[in-house]
């Protein structure tokens, strides 16, 4: 059995198209089946809790994350361990950075040590292709401020593929907190990809005012824009990247913007819920909603996070030692 | 001599009694012996420093501390890691934890990466039976609120067997701030058990006042309450976990609950000292006691921890092969 | 090719010529020449990336940092591993020294764990010395307070061997905080040492009264200073460990004290630049210069830091090997 799932594996794995992975848009329609379709082998290699093939044996993954993250940070680490890499893990808040070391410094400092892999999080949009630029390993953009998180777009998209099948011709509404979320932008591009509708739910302050520019309909009422859809990713709202004084009252934006049954029912029937994580239950979405294994999808996406970026990595270390 | 100290390992490996390890009331005298049994050749193998057995490759372990606790933290990492583990370590208080996410809500995260075993400590009481509902892994107890820390009950029982061979009449004081204390509770049950008499020694405000339920003498006199002891097992005053307003002063807490060489006198001749660490010195234990090796056990108990959980992780994870 | 590279590494390996690394003068010209020899191989085991040789399979490599510091924690945490070594890292100041824990506590707590090496990181000069005494594993001091950083001279010396060979009659000036720093301290000794001319350059209030007793020239003009030197070792300025109110304006201290090309050219033709890192860029050093490969030598600086980590480390598992 274990031997079965790791051929798979291996008979799935090419090499990553790009030398680093900063952005959704850094794949197409071909390469990012070639890639779910790894992860859908990679998903069983977790489940089995194996290290079961040493596909980066002697490779050392660093996980630098300048913004803290449990869940993205973990599944990183545990999908890089999966795959027999040795894990640095760094959170600069607390270290270097407090003595006025720059971005570039401490990249270049991790450079020099010549990991494999650099796996960034990072408040500004940019900051990792900018490093993508200064360093010699493969750099994987685990969410860069507003910009993009090109991960988790995938780990959605997977686990649409799994719940639908063919994901073109759903229609996906995203809502919330638009305006901040990069989780948003990455999915926007995924899902337009893949042939599925998108649009864009939200109050005209989180909303930005040039997304009917992102080819996605955008509504301001919630009962409008669920009519129909197929599935309704909700948004965490991000309070810690605004202004305090423009930022809504929790329980205003639970009342018009928080997702629970009543809301739900003006989807489609059958719809199915997302969460990126962490949740703000009762500010953008009900526990009820959140825990119903009927229609949520957010224990799939946790799970899937695993598997896409064992994915990520084993083809991005592919793809070196192609050129080695 | 390797070989023969793995072999003895292997000879003595037997399935945990219960699918968590909660609470020292999840063993019996039985089990209990068995895994001390265990536990004991565990010493030699951390002694040795080598990953003798691979008894956990590929498995993972997730240390999640909700609370700090370098020593325990520690401890359970260097365990898994002897045993040829994955270990991947959480800190959710500088982490997802401040962005509102709930304890289920992480739970649920990591338990969507498949890990095998979850070592949780968190500051409310009942917190890892509540994980252990709702994640597929095993999930060991490394302190929760005031309620238990059995592993800290296995290691002080297990430094007591090789300190005096068997443990049976022998009488323990149990000394200072047991109403904070989780070890306090661990440690009754399982002394209890093993047919120790105990003792529960401190002031009023400090001592349950249901603490005769548990089936100990309560003492509100040191002397009174040291006479004729064998050991004197001293608490760490928990400041943390005071209001502020009743908080003893630490000055006066020494002089009437602090032990040193003039009030371990009034316990038996060759009377041991133990302490859970981390020790606030000159206010519940003086240095030259806890320090003297002739009397102290302070040292064995910490290497007795990376021993004891070695057998706790390596007996859950047989119990989890077996139920493949 | 990785065979030659292992094979290289293991003929080279002696074992470290002292029990503990504390301090620059544990070594002497025949043994910092074996040692620099040893890293000088394994450069090319950390750029291979692999995990080559398994000198270090089964031990136990403990970062004790009570400081923070990213780029030195992860250069010993990549280097431990490169050799096969388990890593447990610690940074006790989120951790039990808030409870009140003493450095001796700390450290006898991790040796009861039975690590084989501590490297430790503390605020208070001698305080890896002080664990030296206590602990059974072999410390490395990753500096301690403004006493000594060792392996930080190991790696600015063999960033110089290769730069220029014979390091011998070579001048060499270190510029700026030398007051407050341990790299200064470490790195006269072991330069002077190897027959390097050694200067200190900086304002009176930041260069040690009895610098002239180091057997260096001290110089209180930077023009005059550098004059004729063939190294301009740059210092950080610790404005973290200067009292508020002594502290110099950044500003000025760039004006007079800052290494930019102007100041440069006052050295001799050829001459190259180092950093310890993490710099104050704008404040002792201009990024012009710094960032230039013609004169910088401070990415070779940190990569080196991996070489020489892995040479200490292997060096002195290899005593310990040797006394088992």
């Amino acid at each position: 059995m274990t031997q079965a799932v790791t051929d798979l594996v291996r008979s799935r794995l090419t090499p990553f198209p790009r030398a680093h992975f900063n952005s959704a848009g850094d794949l197409n329609p071909v390469t990012l089946t070639a890639l779910l379709d790894l992860a859908d082998a990679c998903v069983d290699v977790n489940r089995q809790g194996a290290k079961a093939l040493d596909l980066m044996r002697g490779r050392t993954v660093v996980n630098l994350f300048f913004e803290n993250s449990t869940r993205t940070s973990a599944s990183f680490e545990i999908a890089a361990k999966r795959l027999g890499a040795d894990v640095v893990s760094m959170n600069p808040r607390t270290s270097s950075v407090a003595k006025g070391e720059t971005l570039i410094d401490t990249a270049m400092t991790l450079n020099a040590m010549k990991p494999d892999i650099l796996v960034v999080r990072h408040s500004a949009s940019g900051a990792a292709e900018l490093l993508s630029q200064k360093v010699a390993a493969a750099v994987v953009n685990a969410g860069d401020g507003r910009h993009e998180h090109p991960t988790q777009a995938l780990l959605d998209m997977l686990s649409l593929r799994r719940a639908f099948g063919d994901v073109g011709g759903l229609t996906v509404a995203i809502c919330g907190d638009v305006a901040h979320s990069r989780v948003a932008r990455s999915n926007v591009a995924l899902l337009s990809m893949m042939g599925v509708r998108v649009r864009l739910i939200g109050p005209p302050t989180l909303v930005p005012g040039d997304a009917d520019r992102w080819g996605c309909e955008v509504f301001h009422d919630m009962r409008e824009g669920l009519k129909g859809c197929d599935v309704v990713m909700m948004l965490r709202l991000q309070l810690e990247r605004m202004d305090g004084a423009l930022a809504p009252s929790t329980r205003e934006y639970y009342r018009f913007w928080g997702l629970d049954a009543e809301k739900l029912a003006w989807a489609a029937p059958g719809a199915r819920v997302m969460h990126p994580g962490p949740m703000n239950r009762g500010v953008e979405i009900d526990s009820g909603v959140a825990d119903d294994p009927a229609v949520s999808l957010i224990q799939d996406q946790v799970e899937m996070g695993v598997a896409v970026r064992m994915a990520v990595l084993a083809s991005l270390s592919a793809r070196q030692e192609a050129e080695r």
